[in-house]
């Protein structure tokens, strides 16, 4: 309860945890004639003449939105707009302390997938990428796909693909601790949601293709109804495995990647994968299973999405440094190419990787900056 | 030259005028278990049982949004959304300097009233109040009133409110300055787009009744398809004057208000004024009449909206203020009442009214104090 009671007092001091800052003096007329009137007429008749010169003289050039709905907020659920707002703050406030990145959250009543997306194609000229959090699937993959086709600067699905490239990081260098080729890997991914969908996706992009994807109602299948578009589309690029079920499926896989809820996984099934088991179980605060448990099953490698063991894999590690760079290089889209380069780049942050050091830690320093470079690298490379 | 490059250097060093700012560290877990996540979970879910607690507990609880959509910017005319970023980011960083108010500029891709009253009813959540900036009228006058309609913020549009309070400020110290009731003035107001017809408004609020009002299309007249739906419902408000156009109906009139264009209003016409004539010729940058012509005409009182002359009609009186008082003290509409009160108090800051000194200057102190405070009088006489 105390540490409770300070949150709450550390987030009422200020009204939140941002503040707009103004980076010109305006205390006289002269610096009123430069900051706004009649300077700004001038910049505004440039804009006017080539719109694309707002990036460079308004704060629309640097400035990310943080769109929520409050939908699907992880370990909460669908809390509303307003309920929210703390999260996207804070990762508002994350942008800013750990990449110097100015981000500001905007949530927006619920509506459908249009509603969300005309109400971001109308505010586009006023920001220089969209970060888009806690949406509900598969309404949000409608929304991103078709923010992606209509905007003209980045976006970004935290759920997503912040997930996606911490999860193949992490694998990337799992594979190394147990001497398997990554591409080798038979995977099962337990949840089928906005995180597991864009991992899926990734880790096929990746060259890796046995991939069993289940979610609640089971194995994904290309033609069972049960199973949204985006869900059937990604059945039909893996294996037709045998059995319905996680119990049917898991034996032989030498990974389990959940992103589901708590305790699906037991110490049995751990028990009848391949040699060397990887677990990420990444549901949260609970995952799908104790890492405790599934070691002494037999795991040789477990994540979660906790700091409370070693291998936290927290998109923390992705969101920052990815707008760092996508601003300063003017990338505007964040597709599957860059988030494999990411990917490799934050693996390789980890020089000797281990049971318990996969991926870098939050607060590791040359995590921005790596991941900005990646970019960067991306950038030239294209 | 050499203005205008310092100008572009000064807003292109930091890619605009504005930045974010957080207000809590994040250097370690302990404080993105504060600022972040586990703690923002506990404010959350508060703000899912109560939702008015994201007022106390998130940057929304302070924010106000200036939006814009570029299509009406004063001395340019429409320059598109892009174009219109300078101009409100030069009014959020006036916010912040003169108020400590924080506030961001957002632009709109250019539609009909209800997309952008859509819009900003879908962002609600997100802020403290909205300031309406450079929207064409009369479509502006029909997205103002419906959001005052559907929004539980404050909804403030700077070109008709703004102007408004400043042009009553002005006239209760000018008619103090030539001994004249202010409720007895014969005022002549030449141009009914956003700021013409919120200042007859707020005059007829203000108990004054002989009031004539023109656009270019001549006298509005409640039963004339040339004017809209606002001006002709205003028109049914005033005594119908005898005559057409400006030359027609100046004689005996004790002031004349110019909220339109260049050059309208000519020596001659002053002469024909009645005593010692008061002229408030806002047209921005050139007058309607050059303040030296018309003292020599007789005038005896000119304001213009420059800051070449003395007597400067500029909203930066009051939405600095305004905004400061409205969300200390939980204010959610800027209605007729609230209008007269800072007007009298903003006048009331010139305790020796004379031709040159009837409104304060912009820079002049407690001019912010005094109309946040006016807000807060209001709150508590109601």
């Amino acid at each position: 309860m105390e540490l409770s009671d300070e949150v709450f007092s550390l987030h009422e001091k200020n009204t939140g945890v941002l503040a707009i800052q103004g980076e010109l003096p305006v205390t006289n007329r002269q610096q009123l004639a430069q900051a706004y009137t009649p300077g700004v007429a001038k910049i505004a008749k440039l804009i006017e003449q080539d719109p694309t010169a707002k990036d460079k003289y308004t704060v629309s050039g640097k400035l990310v939105a943080i769109v929520t709905d409050g939908s699907a907020v992880l370990g909460l659920g669908n809390i509303g707009p307003a309920g929210g707002l703390p999260i996207v703050e804070g990762k508002a406030l994350l942008y800013k302390q750990l990449a110097g990145v100015d981000a500001i959250p905007l949530t927006l009543q619920q509506g459908s997938a249009q509603d969300i997306v005309d109400t971001i194609v109308r505010l586009q000229d006023s920001f220089a990428g969209i970060h888009l959090e806690d949406i509900a699937a598969p309404k949000v993959f409608e929304i991103e796909e078709k923010l992606a086709q209509q905007l003209s600067i980045p976006v970004y699905h935290d759920d997503q693909t912040g997930t996606a490239i911490v999860v193949l990081a992490g694998l990337i260098n799992a594979a190394k601790v147990v001497h398997k080729e990554l591409t080798d890997l038979k995977v099962v991914i337990n949840g089928m949601g906005a995180a597991g969908v864009a991992t899926a996706k990734l880790l096929l992009a990746a060259g890796m293709k046995n991939l069993t994807l289940l979610d609640k109602d089971g194995v994904l299948r290309a033609d069972d109804a049960r199973f949204n578009h985006y869900q059937q589309q990604l059945a039909a690029q893996v294996p037709v495995p045998q059995g319905q079920t996680l119990a049917e499926v898991i034996s032989n896989q030498d990974v389990f990647i959940g992103v589901s809820v708590a305790d699906v996984l037991n110490a049995e099934q751990v028990q009848q994968m391949a040699k060397d088991p990887i677990i990420f179980a990444l549901a949260n605060p609970v995952p799908e299973i104790d890492p405790d448990v599934a070691h002494e099953a037999g795991a040789k490698v477990v994540a979660t999405g906790s700091s409370q063991w070693p291998n936290q894999v927290n998109n923390i590690l992705v969101f920052p440094g990815l707008f760092k760079g996508l601003i300063a290089n003017g990338v505007k889209h964040v597709d599957l190419d860059l988030q494999l380069v990411i990917a490799q780049k934050l693996a390789a942050l980890i020089q000797q990787p281990n049971q318990e050091a996969i991926v870098p830690g939050v607060f590791d320093s040359g995590v921005v900056d790596a991941v900005s470079q990646a970019v960067a690298d991306y950038a030239q490379g294209k």
